[in-house]
């Protein structure tokens, strides 16, 4: 019986709200030898209160060793085996900028590009057009008509837009038509498969009458499309664990992961106060609130050590709103570390740290890395969070008499 | 996915340097109560400043309670799943004294044996005749003829030799010939499958032969043949993870299983300082480096406390030899322990210590099994210490966007 049977079996209903609170890109490193990290450097007065009252550990994102996208490490903290779902680039990009994805759509990413008299490719990203090139280029593509198949394009930023084919029997087994060197022409959509062999027509179609429209555009004068999918067919967060469960983020990216697993996705938030406020006006409504908190991952990229300290220190200011709600179950952690010291995600295991009744104490008293290692939590892969939340919250039964 | 896919897929390669440091059965346990291990006795400056810098941990050989033997540890070290690939005995005893085994080769250890007049087995050891004897016993056995079939056969030491088959069509199943008692007649070498139905002709007509030659010698006057193997056929280290690996080690074994994940052996060293030479002399043209460390296991296996501990503080004081090549990223740590307490191979967890760039610190002052207990890399399985390697080595692209 794996985690996801054992999910399905156990899990029961009751009055407990659990608040999945997602630092992006929480943890870190001393930026120089000697140093603390980003979180040990930050003054986190209520994150330090909570892990001195709860349990704390450290969530390891995949494997030791082993990096992950946004989309493995938030898969992860929401209870799915981040290695067996695999999410295709096109649906990335689709759920990047808001698309709305059905269980048989193919998304793919689109790319404008140059080619010359011959065909051949001589950039491959038409010279980084700026996004309101990109938006025009867009307009004109709507124009494309194949029958049976409703297409929604939507630009995403400079060279890159979204594409996603609605349509009967379209599957996502479709080679890239991006040679990834210029000199050459683009290559055709090439089904790897026999199913996919209509969305390989429908692509191709789509290019012709794309060439057309772009035809006199410069330097965008052509198309290319990448890593068609359909989204994963996972099972809901409602059917695994029994919970009505909401996204509340700021950015698309995240509102989509959460929609590919079933929750609830609230109206988009500007900052961390609107945020708070979706939360405390949707209290009543779900069982399970995803908060995402984007801004730990984006300054850790720049290399902004201060900056990612003070964003630190933001997100602590805002726990008070956050407990006044009372949840049963609040988890604080990241789905990756960002560390500003390699301005990229990273292996590192993430801080961690569960509030609830259930608690058993640890000797952790405050909340960051080396802290966390002694916590009673231990290093604990991702995956194990959201059964300990359901756990500590009451959903699960026990297993076996 | 599993880590293997993992590997195959996300490695990439830079200028790195990796240092794979074994001092085989380093872990220990205090000889008498209340004292410290053999590591924790031993003075090791040099490991202690780099495990208060770095990152430290314990090593899981293979599961809790599950003792390796030297193939499995090695195997976990590399990246390998132990459990999952088995190394037959006769590979084992082929390696251990360097001979070249090709893919489709079969190995089997030989036992020199004794039996009276009616064939029957009166000692399954021959008396432990000397290695002397066995070599002669072996330049007899020589003269051996079969068809189609290029036999190597070699000394080990006393009652046993390594015999090679090479030729088309041979295959590893093949039952022992031992009958582990005695009383009875050694056994005729019996296929478990039809693929290898020629291999058990072919070690029959060996034995027939052997008997005519052995009939007149005493007390070796008969052979047994066990653990009959191909090598297991896994990927290389260049295939998973891109390495140009090397391999020093003093002793043949650990030069052999390096061979079967693909490394390549640098001439036999003769001791420590032999070894650090050949590191330097070869910097430049691998990316990563097993260096073996023996006699940790062998004082370890011989009960002798003080003179492990000397052992320690011998591997420590060349520890700023392998430093001042400025590896990338340098592991040290052990296939297994092999406490003098219990004169054996055991499955406590090894101390592990990384040192990278890219560490985030933990409150590890010292080397030793204590002290480790609370490194940042926790207690972790030892296959995942390769992956971890690669990342600290910026070798792994992330999975996923």
């Amino acid at each position: 019986m794996n985690l996801q049977q054992l999910m399905r079996t156990l899990h029961t209903t009751n009055k407990s709200k659990i608040v999945l609170l997602v630092s992006d890109g929480l943890g870190g490193l001393p930026i120089e030898p000697g140093g603390g990290t980003e979180l040990e450097t930050a003054s986190t007065p209520n994150l330090d209160k909570l892990a001195a009252e709860n349990v704390c550990g450290l969530s390891i994102p995949l494997l030791p060793g082993i990096t992950p996208g946004s989309g493995p490490g938030h898969l992860g903290l929401f209870g799915y085996d981040p290695l067996e779902v695999t999410i295709g680039r096109g649906v990335l990009e689709a759920l990047g900028i808001d698309l709305e994805l059905g269980p048989t759509d193919v998304a793919a990413r689109g790319n404008f590009c140059t080619v010359n008299e011959q065909g051949e490719l001589t950039d491959r990203r038409a010279g980084r057009i700026p996004t309101e090139v990109c938006a025009r280029l867009v307009g004109m593509l709507r124009a494309i008509r194949i029958p049976g198949v409703d297409l929604v394009i939507e630009p995403v930023r400079e060279y890159r837009f979204a594409a996603v084919f609605r349509g009967q029997e379209l599957y996502g087994e479709v080679e890239d038509t991006d040679p990834q060197v210029t000199g050459v022409p683009a290559l055709e959509p090439k089904a790897r498969d026999a199913a996919s062999e209509k969305t390989a027509q429908v692509a191709a179609e789509f290019i012709r009458q794309a060439r057309r429209i772009l035809n006199n555009e410069k330097p965008a004068n052509m198309l290319m499309l990448r890593g068609f999918a359909r989204r994963p067919p996972i099972p809901s967060m409602k059917e695994l664990y029994g919970l009505n469960a909401a996204a509340i983020a700021v950015y698309p990216m995240y509102r989509g992961l959460a929609r590919l697993v079933g929750m609830t996705v609230l109206p988009q938030a500007k900052n961390l106060a609107e945020e708070i406020e979706a939360l405390r006006q949707n209290w009543d409504s779900f069982d399970f609130f995803f908060f995402h908190f984007k801004y730990t991952d984006s300054t850790g990229e720049d290399g902004n050590f201060p900056e990612k300290v003070k964003r630190i220190e933001e997100l602590d200011r805002h726990i008070p709103q956050i407990l006044e709600l009372k949840p049963d179950v609040l988890i604080v952690t990241g789905d990756h570390s960002t560390p500003c010291l390699l301005k990229s995600h990273s292996w590192h295991p993430v801080p961690v740290l569960l509030a609830a009744r259930t608690c058993r104490p640890d000797r952790v008293t405050s909340f960051g890395e080396r802290e966390c290692l002694y916590g009673g939590l231990g290093q604990v892969e991702a995956k194990y969070l959201l059964p300990l939340a359901l756990g500590h919250a009451g959903r699960l039964q026990k297993f076996g008499a």
